[in-house]
């Protein structure tokens, strides 16, 4: 099959149909409900949300196409790159390059505190001359964490990884521990995953292998987070646990709302508000100057928030 | 009583003590606990929490006075005034201007819907060569809209700033419409109320003066809250308006994260984190896409959230 936009897109939109069909199997509860939307300046979305399911209170798996004139802050962003520039002319009459950027993004908020919060996200974006880029992450927020879940999850990232590049996992890794960071607090997100970005400008032109690459990481969402609501949905919780999971969330927002470019992207530029905040959970909370005691289980997760834990 | 740094911030630490107390009185069932906290570049504050009262779910009155080096962005928020800019010399040997902050911060979170949350702040900044500025201001977010609330709460900021100057109440009403304002939901924070910043490079020289309004606005918070408490804290609400509760609360958190000034300038330097991020409810919620029902009372507030209505 050639890859041109509108394969990716279509394949994008596949893989839409099959992670949320895993994700209903697996809740057992909810069906997603989707909503299409158009966006003025071209393309649109199929927003797909789920709620108060068995195991899922609240989720997007979302697809986006979209399309127009480049914005500036783009120019801006690519301006360390290889990309074209607008020429004098084209900024003074406003002929602009085409862009086109398509994906699915994915937050996932369980019930239960023991379950893991998830998210995925992968895109690829060209423009008018050339430019084509891939990008994506996976990462894992889990209120309390498990030493066997996060062996298991880094496990995954790695085999994929493994087979597609020798440096991907290592470099991947680190990129994530650095972008899923909340300064402020001194902690990170979860216990991080992979992240990746503009993997075309990074030295490596084959397009076809990063292409097969950020694939697998799309057929690796649904695997690997169904496996972690099988290790954990049964497990009892308490009241404590649950306002714990309250705290953790509110970091969750608080990460989403100041550092997030996906979402700090998608304010600036119009974009559709309740798709891009479908990622905030249901309730989160916040307390002044929580401290969980001392040898706690709540302690020792704090305590793993961490960048550069080797966790296999 | 001669105005200087020293003065200022005396007054400030017994406007909090009154405060304090008002609230508390208010409230009838919590009392503030207090935590002194030291800036390793110069000053601190006096932290002051509220919480799980008969009134108020969680609130906080701040009090900070801090001093240093002026960070390089007060250069460069400064430029467009007439303040000093550092010589290259100074920049080169890192010889810095000092500067001194000090200020007031309230956010009040009721427990009872019918109750609006409410937030405070008068500052008072001078760096070395001459430069002062008062800012400050005071907005009002109800969960749900009352118009006589609302007039009363507009009369008492229109009453304070008429002795100060005929002009002050409509440019500083205007001011706290267009500061606290959600862009990307479109919708005010609240009712607004009035914000007015560096009142002394606005024309207006008379330090005097100036301090004198500054310090009614401080003086105006307490009679005007504890009033509104008292109209309000008997009223029944039902599930349907703890749920509403909790969304207008997740604006209030995405107002505070995304564009807040001041929480913005506190994470960026360093500040303190939980002093900052008092502002924060207990918990708050996300739903995706919600929409109040035809004619609902939350319909009729949603509808109220805009700017430029004339209250009074």
């Amino acid at each position: 099959m050639e890859i041109n936009k509108e394969t990716i897109s279509e394949w994008l939109k596949n893989l839409q149909d099959a992670i949320c069909l895993s994700l209903e199997n697996a809740d057992g509860g909810s069906k997603f409900e989707e909503e299409n939307w158009i966006r003025k300046e071209g393309g649109g979305g199929r927003t797909r949300i789920i709620k108060e399911g068995n195991i899922i209170e609240k989720g997007g798996v979302l697809f986006s196409a979209v399309s127009g004139d480049t914005p500036d802050f783009l120019f801006k962003e690519s301006a360390h790159s290889a990309s074209p520039q607008p020429s004098p002319e084209e900024r003074e009459f406003s002929i602009r390059p085409q862009f086109f950027a398509t994906g699915v993004s994915i937050v996932i908020h369980p019930k239960n505190p023991m379950v893991p919060i998830i998210h995925m996200n992968i895109r690829y974006f060209e423009m008018d001359g050339g430019v084509k880029w891939l990008g994506g992450g996976i990462d894992l927020t889990p209120h309390y964490i498990f030493d066997d879940d996060a062996i298991f999850f880094h496990s995954q990232l790695k085999n994929l990884c493994d087979k597609h590049h020798k440096d991907y996992y290592s470099k991947f890794k680190k990129w994530a521990d650095d972008y899923f960071y909340i300064s402020h607090r001194k902690e990170t997100r979860g216990i991080g995953g992979i992240f990746f970005d503009r993997l075309n400008t990074e030295g490596n032109m084959n397009f076809e292998k990063n292409f097969a690459f950020w694939q697998d990481v799309g057929k690796a969402f649904a695997p690997t987070y169904t496996e972690l609501i099988t290790r954990n949905k049964h497990k009892s919780f308490t009241e404590k646990n649950k306002d714990w999971q309250l705290l953790r969330r509110g970091r969750y927002v608080e990460f989403n709302l100041i550092y997030d470019k996906g979402t700090k992207f998608g304010l600036e530029t119009n974009g559709r508000v309740e798709s891009i905040l479908m990622s905030l959970p249901k309730t989160a909370g916040w307390e002044y100057d929580f401290k969980p005691e001392k040898n706690s289980e709540e302690e020792m997760t704090l305590s793993l928030l961490k960048k550069d834990i080797d966790w296999i």
